[in-house]
């Protein structure tokens, strides 16, 4: 029991010191020996857990993933309608953007790899797929309560997620060339503004 | 004379066998050498014209956005009004799709150089933002032409260059995920319901 407790605690040690060295340095430039130094591991203790550096990296992405689908199942769960609960999840890209600031880096490395290697292509592929379903599902439900127009929800969805990637790319790439989660708050305003049935807008707008 | 226009002919040669290399194979593996052997100049050729790969990548990269600048420019002129205009611009955008088709490891890989290298960022940020711009200013026209609602241009701009920015990245990454020209033309449509004014929408929308 003591055994798999210390194996758990050096997993999550491994876990964030490839974090700070990914953040750091990008993913190109870390090396393995590094992420054992500064999490105090050996070799032998790191492969343990994760094959190959890749590995690590997807396992990480993976865990900033069930954090975020966690996140948008609550806000879809608490809203009172879709269009409330796009809105808050709206909110939450600002968190995203603190999270991934100085990070791009490493993610910019890792969808080059993607862009070359299948098999990585496709572990990044699989959530923006997801994405695009759970949006769509959201928008259909928006749609049968009668909030949203009969747009297709498809298609609505993936307007949506292509509008996150670019803000987050765009956040990211340019941390200084606007305010991102104010810009975000914006967009998703003139989006459900694009979406929302007429007879429920705002007067005036 | 002659000489001027060999010149000329060579350096169209290396931007070509330039475009084709880092296309075939990425922009970090691709080196000078490949490039020469393609174009059939030898490397005091190459030298001559750009000081290094990255000024070849950035004589591409500008190249592009010289079409890209003209065609955005042409259609702006042409349209009758901004939200017809806008429409165009999204049709145009199937044809990137297919430019863009298969370069994406290019365009990632030197993207991930920005991300480390913050002369390269410079080059890559000034046409976002020179896009962002240009939308402001045409977003302003179709709020004082009275076809577009008084939204804040500039953050309609940041939207829309978002929404463009995403699709580009989604149809470049999963081009099989979707016809991503359609979507892009429908994601266009939801983006002008929400900022046009309402009193000019189709009845029943």
């Amino acid at each position: 029991m003591a055994q798999q407790q210390r194996a758990e605690e050096t997993r999550t040690h491994i876990l964030q010191a490839g974090v700070e060295c990914f953040a750091q340095n990008g993913y190109d430039a870390t090396g393995v020996a590094e992420i054992c130094q500064r999490a105090g591991v050996t070799k032998g203790g790191f492969y343990h857990h994760f094959p190959s550096k890749q590995a690590l990296f997807l396992a990480l992405f993976e865990q900033w993933l069930t954090i975020l689908d966690e996140q948008l199942a609550a806000f879809h769960a608490e809203a009172e309608n879709v269009p409330d609960g796009l809105r808050e999840m709206a909110g939450m890209i600002g968190q995203v953007f603190e999270v991934a600031s100085g990070q791009l880096p490493m993610f910019l490395d890792f969808w080059s790899k993607a862009a070359h290697d299948p098999d990585v292509w496709k572990e990044i592929i699989a959530p923006y797929r997801r994405y695009q379903t759970f949006f769509a599902q959201m928008i259909q439900e928006g749609i049968d309560e009668g909030t949203l127009r009969p747009v297709d929800p498809k298609t609505a969805a993936q307007t949506l997620v292509s509008l996150a990637v670019g803000l987050l790319l765009q956040g990211t790439l340019d941390p200084d060339g606007a305010d991102w989660a104010q810009v975000t708050k914006e967009s998703i305003d003139i989006y459900l503004e694009g979406i929302t049935k007429q007879d429920l807008k705002k007067p005036g707008s």
